[in-house]
């Protein structure tokens, strides 16, 4: 894509009212526009990132099993009533609406309850299990403060991922599988050297749930590690049970900083049994579905990716998740020679490279700071010396020095 | 894709409440599920046809130089004021939720409003114009009644695109560019024949618009259509000065009855004039921003495809958004030669076409019913009677006859 015609602009301040790294880089590199707090629209580069993330996660999804549903935004409150969740003073962020001609709908947060009264109409028996319906879908929650960017959101992109299986033990399965699926998703998101799977407190389904655990300076979460044990607990859920529980007795632990960008919770039968959703086993018994929930906030990873891998002049993109692969800065814009990087231009394309062509008539300076905001992997840099020598300035972002190559060499590295 | 995976099932009949052709069949097939009156969540065949439906109106937008946004649902009120939208009196169908902390939020129903606020950020020079900003994205519409399934909807999938120009004469080239490019979409999705680009009064901003009419027994619009001329007014602004405006008088015209599928409206300077985006044109002067605004109801015409294109069995979808190309139906399922039935979808699925292969232990005429109240293009049945004839029966949805087929000669049909 040329950068001439994107619509988008960088910036060299962010909003004052922006406090958290993750917002500012985004807002100042074109990615997001904040709309209020914790409510960001994404823009084209903001856009190409969410949907690279999403397709990893949805790959990793697919992969064990998932299926794909979008469900809605606008709630009945009939089967959040039966499982006590429509009630203001048990859960405290709702978003609420008056529906024309009468009655009050809500704005979900999440879909455990209308998932569960539609799969009453799609199991029966054991043979329709198990189901594993998940999503990329927006939720809404009404926090009195949202403060930290893209990584508490009023309105926020989640996956979210739940299991309807026969019995528990299934569902102790699942989540491993779910487990190892998530450690995927978060290193080919690029984080998975810094991201733990943390032991934290189950709440009141079960002893114990899982978390998914960022290192960043930035979180609201305290973790505690063991590189030794390859163990991480939650901190607040610290305790001598716990410890005995995983037979972690007299281990020492690091405490971190962390942000919880994904979570496991075993849902048991509260919702099964609130809603009645139940299948026939073998001989003929009703027997409630056992169920679990597994999330990841997409948004919150955005931003978690660039709150951990950024430096102090912008953005670091993983390449798997980077809104393009070069960056393409040309210093031959109205001179001569400017189609010498249009055609450098057309050959990255057609080897079917995505570039961002930074084709613009301002100062270099500018270019080369833009190229750092936005942080995209690799920056191609073309101008009257390198076209002189007869090459290219090849550069990886997370590198110091440039190297120069000729475009067979640049071909060969980025195919 | 194994049906006996599939989590949801058909169903024998619709819910009693819901009147429309569309979410009958949609319902029944497992497409859709009613959340409440005009608010569907979309099941895994559902969310397919969605997503193929999006990717061929994205490469439309794309085409003609849109570049692909995600706006928010909440809304603040503040540049909707200045518009004097934010106003129930004026706007009757906004939801409206209230903010932890104070205030009061929008969810949005179209985004003029915040793109034209967005775009002051980036706009600021005639160098910066034009920019077509476009989205699919979930609206909301708190209407009274929404009984015409996913075609009116309170919770629905919109594509929408706004052009940014230097003047009006620009926005009118951009028009037509829109009109050709929906024209391939409707065509594309398989209604182009009886969709039809539709004079109809421009509101307050322009003396007139486009809307695009698809014709159906179910539509709650009116237009007159003149074969012979290839055009199409709406019959409620039909008018002698319109028909002196385009050239139509002693024209006869058909009445028929049409869904509206898309629409284009001119914004003159409205928004941008409101809301302060302006750019500097080339000798300096401010200016102020030409906009249009250009519509496609995504969820509506996923039910408009339905309610046009099924027959007295079940849906009938074209090729190009179709859940699946091919309906593998095996009798052969818990016989011996279950295998064999295996081996043609291994077969198929390694050629590179999607299959829905019914493996489910039920009986021949529930899986013939099914795979036609589904209504995937082509139907491929392999039992006993084709195996000892060395063959596969072939069936199009649109056929009535199948043909024999041998393996070869059904991979080449389809590849």
């Amino acid at each position: 894509m040329r950068q001439s015609n994107l619509f988008t602009k960088t910036r060299k301040e962010a909003p004052k009212d922006e406090v958290s790294k993750n917002a500012q880089l985004l807002v100042r590199g074109g990615f997001v526009n904040k709309e209020m707090a914790g409510v960001y629209s994404l823009l084209p580069l903001g856009l190409r990132v969410m949907d690279k993330i999403s397709k990893i996660i949805r790959e990793e999804m697919d992969a064990i099993g998932g299926q794909e549903v979008h469900m809605t935004v606008l709630q009945d409150s009939a089967p959040w009533e039966k499982t006590g969740r429509w009630d203001d003073k048990v859960v405290d962020d709702w978003f609420k609406t008056d529906l024309k001609g009468g009655g009050t709908l809500g704005m979900a947060f999440t879909h455990e309850e209308p998932l569960t009264k539609l799969l009453r109409n799609h199991i029966h028996s054991y043979k329709d299990l198990p189901a594993f319906p998940y999503q990329i879908q927006t939720k809404f929650r009404n926090e009195l403060r949202a403060k930290s960017g893209m990584m508490r959101g009023r309105e926020f992109l989640m996956k979210d991922l739940y299991s309807f299986m026969a019995n528990e033990k299934e569902t102790d399965e699942f989540h491993k599988k779910v487990t190892v699926a998530y450690m995927n998703i978060f290193k080919r998101v690029g984080i998975g050297d810094i991201t733990y799977a943390t032991i934290s407190s189950g709440g009141s389904f079960s002893k114990y749930s899982t978390e998914f655990q960022t290192l960043s300076e930035a979180g609201e979460d305290t973790i505690l590690i063991s590189e030794d044990k390859k163990v991480a607990i939650n901190k607040g859920d610290y305790s001598k049970t716990l410890l005995k529980d995983f037979n972690l007795e007299g281990v020492a632990f690091d405490e971190k900083k962390s942000i919880e960008v994904g979570d496991i919770y075993k849902l048991g039968t509260k919702y099964s049994d609130a809603i009645g959703l139940t299948y026939k086993d073998k001989d003929g018994k009703e027997q409630p579905v056992n169920m679990g929930s597994y999330g990841i906030g997409v948004g919150r990873l955005m931003g978690t990716i660039v709150e951990t891998l950024s430096d102090d002049k912008g953005i670091v993109w993983p390449e798997s998740v980077a809104p393009f692969r070069v960056h393409l800065v040309s210093l031959l814009v109205n001179t001569d020679k400017s189609k010498e990087a249009d055609k450098l231009y057309k050959k990255l394309v057609d080897s079917g490279i995505e570039v961002l062509y930074d084709d613009r008539n301002i100062g270099a300076g500018e270019k080369l700071g833009d190229a750092d905001l936005i942080g995209i992997p690799y920056r191609v840099l073309i101008s009257e010396k390198t076209l002189t020598a007869g090459k290219v300035e090849f550069k990886k972002r997370t590198n110091k020095e440039p190297q120069m190559l000729d475009e067979n060499e640049l071909i060969e590295k980025l195919v």
